[in-house]
C-alpha cells in the first residue's frame, strides 16, 4: 500500500495556504518520501468526525441511556469474534466502513450508563464529565508540567483542595490524581513506607525489618495487590476480623499490632475501609485513628466507594474521623458518577512527602531554569510519567452543578438503597443479607422450589447456583445487570449497586420482578 | 440549595412513559426525597451535548490543529486563576456558563495536537483515535471481565497479538495495556522478579537475597522510579555507560554484572531502551540478548518511543533482537499517534506468569462458576482494578489506515528527522548534537554574539542560557513549543521532535526561523 508522491500532491495544502493563494512548493523527497505535502485522511477528517459524533450521541449516548433499549446484547466469545472481524490488516478500511464498526461497537458493548446496569460500583450517564472528558481526549494533555497541561494543572490543583477541605484538613495538605483507585491505595502504601524509612527508596527492602501493614477481611484487594507489588509481601498484610456487619473490629486492629510487635516486626501502616466493595461497610475511624495515634501508625483511609457521602449532611457521619487520616483514597467515578477513571490520591502531610518519595528530577521535564515558578510542575509527584487531567472531569460537573445536586445525588442514591432494602423484605422470596449501610444492598433470591427446604441440608448447596443461573438469563435477555458473589461461608447473593439519579423505584422493582421472572422455575 | 419534591414533580418522566403516554405515577419519598421522579440535569443534556460537541470540533480539533493558530496563549498561575475561576462552589452554573468554561479551558491549553507542537513525544492529531476514544468515554467500559467488556476484551486481545507478531513472537505470548509506559516498564521489573522468585510475592523482599537491575544512564526515569516503588531501591539500578551516541555499551554491561556478582548481589534484570527519551538512541538488543542469556537474567526491552519502527521494513533493523525479550513495553501513543494514553506491555511467556505474578482472585469480580470461558476475565493479569480499553484506540486507526499507512507515517517522521538534521548543518549558527538516530533531533541554536566566542571559557556557559530564554519567548509569542535541556556535560540545547504527518519541511524551516529570530539579539 505505497502511496506514490503523486498522489501526495493532490493533497491538503492549507497549511502552507495561509495568504489565501494556493500554493505549489517544490516537492521535498528523503528516501523517497515526499515530506513537504500533508498525509491523506488527517486533516480532511472533518466530516468523519461530524458523522462519528452524530453515531456517538444517538447509539452511545441516547439510545444506551434509554430504558426501553437493552443493558447487552450478550454473545460468546466465539460469536462476537465472528461478528467484529478482529483482525488488523495492511488495507485500511472506507470512512462508511469504519462508521459501521463504530455503530457495532457500540451494539455488543455492555451498556454501563443504562438505568438497569447495577453491575458494578459506577453507573449512569453525566453529561458534563462526558464533555470534559472528549475536551481532554481532542486537545491531548499530558499532566507533568504547567507548560505543558497549564488549565489543567491548576484545575487539579483546585480539585484537590476542595476535597481535602471536605475530609476536613482545614490546613490542607497535597495529593494527586491516579489511574484508579488501586493506584491510589498502593500510593498510600509507598508513602506510608517512605516515612517510615526513607532509606527503602535508595537501599531496597532486602536489609530492612520485617514491615507489615494491617487491613480488614472485608477490604478491597487493591491492598493485598499493593503489598505484593512493593516487596512488602501479601503474607505481611495482617488480616483484621470485621464483625458480622463487615466493619474492623477495633480492639482486634491494636490485638495483632500487638502481635506483631512481639514478633519483631514493624507494623506501620493501617488501612480503614469507608464502603466495603461487597456489603458497604464503613470501619469506625475514630476508634481506628486512636489506635493509630498510640502505635504510631500510618492510617490510610481507602474511601473509593463510600467517600461520597462527604457530600452529603445527611451521611457524612459514616465517616466520623476521616480528617484524623494520613491520607485517603476517594473515587468521584464511582458514586458521583464522573466518568472514568476519577481517583484522587489525598496526602496530610505539607513536608513534600509525596514529591520525595516520587521524585526523579528528569532533567528533559523538570528544568529548575524555566522562567515560570516550577512548583507548578507536580508530574514528579507521580510513579506516571504521562498521565491524564481526570479531575477536570470531576471540575467541570461541579461547576455545573453545584455542591447541592452533587449533595442530592447522593442522598437520592442512600434513599433509593432504604427504598430497596424495603421492597426486599416485603417480597415473598426475597432475602437480605443485612441492613444496608451503604447504597450496595446485598440479597438472596429464594425461588419456590427452595422455600420449604430452608433449614435444610441441602438448602444452601442449592441456593448457591439459582444466582449464577438468574445471572446467565439476565445477560441472555439483556434486560439487566446485576452482580452476585459469595462471602465468607454466605453462598452466591446479589449484590445490587445504587448510584445513578436516572434510576427511578420503577427500575428497582423491575430488578425484584424480572428475578423472580427469570428464577422462579429454578 | 434543597431543591423541593414540587420541583422535581416536573421533572422528565421518560423512563415511565413507555406507552407513550404521559405517567404521573404516586410520588415515592424516601427520608424527605422522592425517588420515583428522576433528577433533572441529567436526561435533558442532548442539546447540551450537541452544542459542546460542535464546540470541541470547532476550537479543539479545527482550530487546534490549524497552523495559522497559535500553540499556546500563555498565561502565568497567577493570571490564569483569575481568568477561570476554578472555586468550586455550592450553586451550579447555567448551561451557558458552562459552554464558555468549556471555550475557555480549551483557548487556555497547550494544543498539543497543533503542527508546530514538538514538545514532547507525542504530537498530532489522529481522527480515528479520537473517534474511539470518545466512544469510550461515553459507554464508560471498564475491563477486568468479559461480561462487561466483551467488545474491548477481545479487541485487547487481537491487538496484543498483532503486536506480538511485530516483535517477532511467533508463538505468542501474554500482556496487557496499561495506563502509560512507566507503568509498563514497572509490570516488567515486578513479573521477573516474580520469575526469578516467586516466594516475593507472599513473603516480601525483607528475607530475600539483594536483588540488582542493569540499565544504561540514558534509559527512562521510570526504571529508577519503578525500582523505589517495588522495595528493589535506587542504589540497586546498576548504571551502565553508554557510548558517545547514547547506546548502552554491553562490554560494560557484561562487566557490571560480574561485579554485582562478585558482591553476592543477584542480578535478575537488565532494561535495554529502544529509542531513549533525549537522543531517540537504541540499545544493540542481539549484543544485550547474549549476555542476558549467557548469565540467565530477564531481558526487557523499553520499546516505548521507539517500537513504532517495527511497523517499518526501513527502520526495523534498529530493533533487531527484540523478539529475544522476554518482555517489552510499546506505546503507540508516541510515534503512531493513538490518542493518550495506550501502553502495551508484552510478555514472551506463555505459563500465565503474568496472572500468577498479579492475580488476586476477587470473589465479585473473577466467580469461577460463570456460564462462559473465564479465561477472557483477564482483570486479575492487571495491577489496576477498573482500567481503560486503550487499545481499541488503537484498533480502530489501524481497521482505518491499514498497516501500509501506518509504516509510511514512520517512514515519514524519520525521514522528515534527517531533512531537519541536514537543514541544521546547513545553517549558520545552528549545531547538531550528532546524528539523529530516531525521531528526535537535538541541536544547537548559537546567536551572533556568541559565534566567536567558541573556545572560549564563557562559550558554554553564555550558550547554557539561550535555549531556557528562547523557550521563554516561543511560549509568550506562542508560535511553537519545543523542549530543551542539559545532558551529562553538555549545556541546555532543544531536542525537536518529529511524530505527526501533520507536520511538513515548512513547519521544521519555520522552527529555525523563529529560533533566529527569538534569538538573535541574546
Amino acid at each position: 500500500m505505497e502511496t506514490s508522491a503523486e498522489e501526495y500532491s493532490k493533497e491538503d495544502q492549507s497549511s502552507v495556504a495561509a495568504s489565501g493563494h494556493p500554493v505549489k512548493p517544490a516537492p521535498v523527497i528523503i528516501d523517497g518520501i515526499p515530506i513537504n505535502n500533508l498525509t491523506r485522511k488527517v486533516l480532511d477528517s472533518q466530516s468523519f468526525l461530524s458523522q462519528s459524533m452524530n453515531i456517538i450521541l444517538e447509539d452511545a449516548v441516547k439510545k444506551s441511556t434509554d430504558v426501553k433499549e437493552k443493558v447487552c446484547e450478550w454473545r460468546s466469545p466465539e460469536e462476537l469474534k465472528e461478528l467484529l472481524d478482529l483482525e488488523l490488516r495492511d488495507e485500511g478500511e472506507s470512512e462508511s466502513e469504519i462508521l459501521q464498526r463504530c455503530r457495532d461497537t457500540i451494539r455488543y458493548s455492555v451498556k454501563t450508563t443504562h438505568p438497569r446496569f447495577f453491575n458494578q460500583l459506577f453507573a449512569g450517564m453525566e453529561p458534563y464529565s462526558l464533555v470534559a472528558s472528549v475536551i481532554v481526549e481532542a486537545l491531548k494533555p499530558s499532566l507533568y508540567t504547567y507548560e505543558v497541561a497549564p488549565v489543567f494543572t491548576l484545575v487539579e490543583n483546585a480539585v484537590l483542595r476542595k476535597m481535602m477541605e471536605l475530609i476536613g484538613w482545614e490546613e490542607g495538605g497535597d495529593g494527586i490524581f491516579c489511574a484508579g483507585g488501586s493506584m491510589s491505595n498502593m500510593y498510600a502504601l509507598n508513602l506510608a513506607r517512605y516515612h517510615h524509612c526513607p532509606d527503602v527508596k535508595e537501599h531496597g527492602l532486602s536489609a530492612a525489618p520485617r514491615l507489615v501493614i494491617f487491613t480488614s477481611e472485608e477490604c478491597h484487594y487493591s491492598i493485598a495487590k499493593s503489598a505484593a507489588l512493593l516487596g512488602i509481601g501479601t503474607k505481611n498484610v495482617y488480616v483484621v476480623a470485621s464483625d458480622e456487619r463487615g466493619k474492623m473490629i477495633p480492639s482486634a486492629l491494636e490485638e495483632l499490632i500487638e502481635t506483631a510487635k512481639k514478633e519483631g516486626t514493624i507494623p506501620f501502616f493501617v488501612n480503614a475501609t469507608a464502603g466495603t466493595t461487597v456489603l458497604g461497610a464503613f470501619d469506625p475511624l475514630e476508634e481506628i485513628a486512636d489506635i493509630c495515634e498510640k502505635h504510631n501508625i500510618w492510617l490510610h483511609v481507602d474511601a473509593c466507594w463510600g467517600g461520597a457521602a462527604l457530600m452529603s449532611d445527611r451521611h457524612k457521619h459514616l465517616l466520623k474521623g476521616i480528617h484524623r487520616a494520613n491520607s485517603v483514597a476517594w473515587n468521584p467515578h464511582k458514586m458521583l458518577m464522573v466518568c472514568l477513571q476519577c481517583s484522587a490520591f489525598l496526602v496530610r502531610d505539607k513536608t513534600s512527602l509525596l514529591q520525595d518519595c516520587h521524585s526523579s528530577r528528569a532533567s528533559y521535564l523538570f528544568q529548575q531554569d524555566k522562567f515560570y515558578d516550577v512548583s507548578y510542575d507536580t508530574g514528579d509527584k507521580s510513579v506516571q510519567c504521562s498521565r491524564k487531567p481526570d479531575s477536570f472531569k470531576f471540575w467541570l460537573m461541579w461547576k455545573a452543578l453545584g455542591k447541592g445536586e452533587l449533595k442530592q445525588r447522593v442522598d437520592r442514591a442512600f434513599a433509593m438503597a432504604k427504598y430497596f432494602a424495603e421492597q426486599i423484605k416485603q417480597r415473598e422470596g426475597f432475602q437480605l443479607l443485612m441492613e444496608p449501610e451503604c447504597t450496595n444492598v446485598c440479597f438472596w433470591y429464594i425461588p419456590p422450589s427452595l422455600r420449604n427446604l430452608q433449614g435444610h441440608p441441602k438448602f444452601w448447596k442449592k441456593l448457591h447456583t439459582v444466582a449464577p443461573a438468574i445471572k446467565e438469563r439476565m445477560m441472555k435477555v439483556g434486560s439487566m445487570m446485576v452482580g452476585y458473589q459469595t462471602h465468607k461461608d454466605r453462598v452466591n447473593f446479589f449484590r445490587m449497586v445504587l448510584v445513578s439519579p436516572q434510576v427511578s423505584t420503577e427500575d428497582a422493582d423491575f430488578v425484584l420482578d424480572e428475578m423472580h421472572n427469570l428464577g422462579k422455575d429454578l
